[in-house]
């Protein structure tokens, strides 16, 4: 568990050299410009330049950097290089293109948001700086690590002449737990928080935080309990209670106090309330009554606790199990996937669908660049809310998985039932034009203008995947899908047929032409078609097909004359030729066999 | 070359101890008869037994033996044990059963032909035996052996008295020399003619067999001609020549020395002729006039002999090949299989019909066992003559491959070529009478009544290969095929899917027939079958089919949906159920392979 705890709180120690475990160089940056200030040169302005108003100009070698990026958004070394070199170049315009190009993206490296923002902030630009912090906790919410360094941020900028200061800090705080407080890893904020309200002597706010923290499954949950205690013990109920709780402990305990005297009734302390928290002026009282209230409070904690600590005890196997919870290109290992489908389907079973959420939000900044945990998510949110599958969707296909197929087909199909026509035509436009060529993807760009009644536009842009087919497999296979749905929806036999028949005329080797080109001759009546079954079978065994495709048809052949055929001659002639086509197949398999023998024989030697 | 005449001439030679190499157990059955002579037993009528008119009872024995023989004929050995017991009984009734038996089955095995005749001979019965030896050169004609024996009989018993027994011998031989004379190993038949023509001292004969002999390839057609050149200069041209030879030489001969004397005309001669072959007057003349006919005679003898050496060392080799040319129920090696067929089509590509049929009525002794050579007759026939096809069939599938079906397939289709229904229909009945059971029979049997527009013969006999189907597999082909001719011969899809749907019921874990019912929905319109064919889909996705199964179905049901269905709802269901099986098949894989790999360890200790 510590070791874990140490990993995340310092995920710079024991990182490769190039790119850090959670994507960011940062630890390889800051030493770099460390020793850049060591040597004595300023980074920021250097004084020999004059100040000039205007930006100065894009390097050139910028635009090669940022272009190679562009054009390959995968490579994320890429843009490792691009960052470290408008980190160097300190040109805030060309810094702010190439932090937005990344972010576009790579929202989930939190680090880089971090390293967005002290550049910002060392050129002065303090409320910009803030503007990314806000970006960032918008583009990963969940990361403690980011809102911590946004926190401090926030306290060292703080006007603290301001009154209003610490409320606006205090809201920042909430922001914060509100978003990222229900990780299971978020007590470093948690303990931010309480600290924070601690310095502000606010006890009871204190109180009230633990009061949050204590029913929230974490990985520190008993120290929490711990320290809970301490604050307890070492200060004044007046002070770390509500005057609410306060008010009404001080009733219970004076109610228990009167039964155990005799002292009946209990209207009588009621109406002796009203201001209610003065200290009681027997000193005797006054410390047992301190102390009974700590101990009354403790308990009632303790009780949230200990179902709190249920809650761990179901969920500490996952968590353990979980040894990288940030972002990184590098592939997952299978246990930890396995893990993650593991947590969620036990949180899907027994959490509630807040948690359910948090986690799959967890589980797809580790998981960001697995199709399965998007559909899965989206999955889940069908359930609850037709926005949030969009939103799900759209998220995983325009920023982690714009080149993977899968997601935009189900992305486009649930647009389509949702009768956004336009709109699942142009997911799978869009898929088409990022990954050209994708044979799933056409067919299914034919299938919605089929199933919308647009015939000719499905007909269309299957001559068209036919006219861009690179090899005869693909002209092939577009050329069976388009006679298949000549035949089948167009209804149109001799279309289909000239369809076949010219794709076989490209590809005289394709068995599958020949075969569908059969199939679509026996769709009518074989008795009127015997000629044309027979002349397509004949075609084929003229055909340069391999020995071993001819004789399936050869042997099709006699069945068919055998089934359905008219003519007994033509039945034996098939047969005789049959035969013949066996006894070659048999001769060349032994002239293969020979080979073979003379092969190993010549090896041998 | 010796080697293989010797083998020939002597079959008892090194044979195994059952069975002879030509079939006949001759010599262990000579061996015992003689041992039994020898202890000074007569065989044929014990001296205790009564002398009945009456033939004695059959004995028990023999029945049994005999029912063996009859419910399995292919046991050869069966009919070796059943010969030599009839033979050590002794009971001309039983004899004459059992060869009668046995040559229904084994024409071909000439040795028993002789063993027969022998008995019949032994009890006295020369014309019976006479008449044995006539029908076995009937059913073997080109068997030397059998005429061999034949002619000794023929002269053995001829009443030699009599004035035209030298001419009923002769009509033997040259029955003999036409039934088997052109066999390239008949030379001792045509030996066995000379030599009695020898005897008969009739030299013209002689010299007109040699003349044959002489242009025939054989394998001793060097020593013939040698032999004929000691005829020639052993005797006088006008005892060896015919008269009308002889009388032309002379002439040519006289018009030779006129020229050489410088006599001119050509008339005087033919003036002198009339009586024409007086011995010439002038000593020295008439010896000049011998040596030059001499000469004359072997130099046109020389010619034919030099263009049948030629023919003879074309066939050498093939000869020389053949390693077994008589019939042995024991297969032949693959090496005299191909040696065979080479021949064959070496004289089909450059001999006369003639030879071709006799190499083939050879080879058909050799390998009566092989399909495949009676086909090639067959087929090779049907150029000549059609009545000679349906004798080729007739004998190869009555005689010697009974329960053979492809060449009963053959002989049935050439029967019904020539339009004679009712024969390829009784052909077809008594082969599934003799091998019960086979597709191939049951099928052109449905085949045969469809094209003759008996469909509902046709579709009686599925149904009733159904009924008869000894396990699913059976049944459930026979419902696809019935299916199919359902829908596509009599277009009825509604029965034709009831037999579908019916055979599911019975064989639910069968693939091939979910198959057949999703392409008979296929077939139809597939928008407005779309029901059904999903239901068809469901039906397979529920069955107890393996899994990779299932898979496959529901492949096709998404590519179906997506190529032709009308709501994208069910696409997406479908896709995601397929999903799930995709999941379900990789942990079963896992769980296989994990198996393996615990096995694998716990073979290991």
């Amino acid at each position: 568990m510590s070791e874990a705890v140490e990993q995340q709180q310092d995920p710079a120690q024991a990182q490769p050299p190039m790119v850090a475990e959670d994507g960011s160089p940062a630890n390889m940056e800051l030493e770099e410009s460390k020793e850049m200030t060591e040597q004595g040169e300023p980074v920021e302005v250097p004084a020999e330049e004059p100040a000039v108003p205007t930006e100065p100009l894009i390097p050139a070698e910028y635009e090669k950097l940022a272009k190679g990026c562009e054009e390959n958004p995968e490579d994320f070394n890429g843009w490792v290089y691009l960052l470290q070199y408008v980190e160097q170049e300190n040109h805030l315009g060309v810094v702010r293109k190439a932090f937005d190009a990344f972010f576009l993206h790579y929202p989930y490296c939190y680090g880089y948001w971090k390293k967005f923002a002290d550049t910002e902030k060392k050129h002065g630009n303090v409320q910009v700086a803030e503007e990314v912090y806000r970006r960032g906790v918008q583009a990963i919410p969940l990361s403690v690590d980011l809102w911590l360094h946004y926190m401090s941020f926030i306290k060292d900028n703080a006007d603290h002449e301001d009154p209003e200061t610490p409320g606006r800090i205090r809201a920042a705080y909430e922001h914060a737990v509100l978003a990222a407080g229900t990780d299971f890893r978020s007590d470093r904020l948690w303990e931010a928080y309480i600290n924070w309200e601690m310095e502000q002597e606010k006890l009871a706010n204190v109180t009230a935080i633990y009061d949050r923290i204590l029913g929230i499954p974490t990985q520190l949950y008993s120290q929490h309990l711990q320290r809970f205690k301490e604050h307890v013990q070492n200060n004044n109920p007046k002070h770390f209670l509500s005057e609410e709780e306060f008010i009404q402990l001080r009733v219970e305990l004076a109610n228990v106090a009167a039964a155990a005297n005799g002292e009946g009734g209990e209207t009588t302390p009621a109406d002796e309330l009203p201001p209610g928290t003065e200290d009681l002026s027997d000193p005797a009282k006054r410390v047992t009554e301190i102390e009974n209230m700590r101990h009354k409070v403790i308990e009632s904690r303790q009780e949230v606790f200990n179902q709190n600590e249920q809650e761990v005890s179901k969920r500490w196997a996952f968590e353990e199990g979980i040894k990288r919870p940030y972002f990184h290109v590098k592939a997952l290992e299978k246990t930890q996937l396995s893990n993650w489908k593991e947590y969620l389907d036990y949180e899907i079973e027994n959490g509630t669908p807040e948690r359910v959420v948090v986690l799959f939000e967890r589980c797809l900044i580790a998981c960001a660049l697995y199709e399965d945990f998007w559909t899965k998510y989206a999955k889940y949110i069908e359930g609850y809310s037709i926005d949030g599958v969009r939103h799900v969707y759209k998220k995983a296909c325009t920023i982690h998985l714009t080149k993977k197929p899968n997601i935009h087909l189900l992305w486009a199909a649930f647009e389509e039932q949702q009768g956004n026509i336009a709109e699942a035509r142009r997911i799978l436009k869009a898929l088409e034009a990022t990954v050209p060529a994708l044979a799933m993807v056409r067919l299914r760009r034919v299938s919605l203008e089929r199933r919308h009644g647009n015939l000719e536009e499905a007909e269309a842009l299957l001559r068209e995947a036919i006219a861009a087919g690179k090899n005869t497999s693909e002209t092939s296979f577009y050329a069976v899908k388009l006679a298949r749905q000549l035949l089948k929806v167009q209804r149109s036999l001799a279309k289909a047929r000239k369809v076949l028949l010219d794709a076989i005329d490209k590809d005289q080797a394709s068995a599958k032409l020949y075969l569908n080109l059969l199939e679509l001759e026996y769709s009518g009546d074989v008795q009127q078609n015997e000629a044309d079954i027979l002349a397509c079978f004949d075609r084929a065994l003229s055909s340069p097909l391999p020995l071993d495709s001819r004789l399936t048809f050869s042997q099709r052949k006699v069945e068919f004359l055998q089934d359905f055929g008219s003519d007994i001659n033509k039945l034996v002639t098939a047969y005789d030729e049959h035969q013949k086509l066996l006894k070659e197949n048999e001769s060349a398999k032994r002239k293969a066999e020979n080979g073979l023998t003379l092969t190993s024989l010549s090896t041998k030697q």
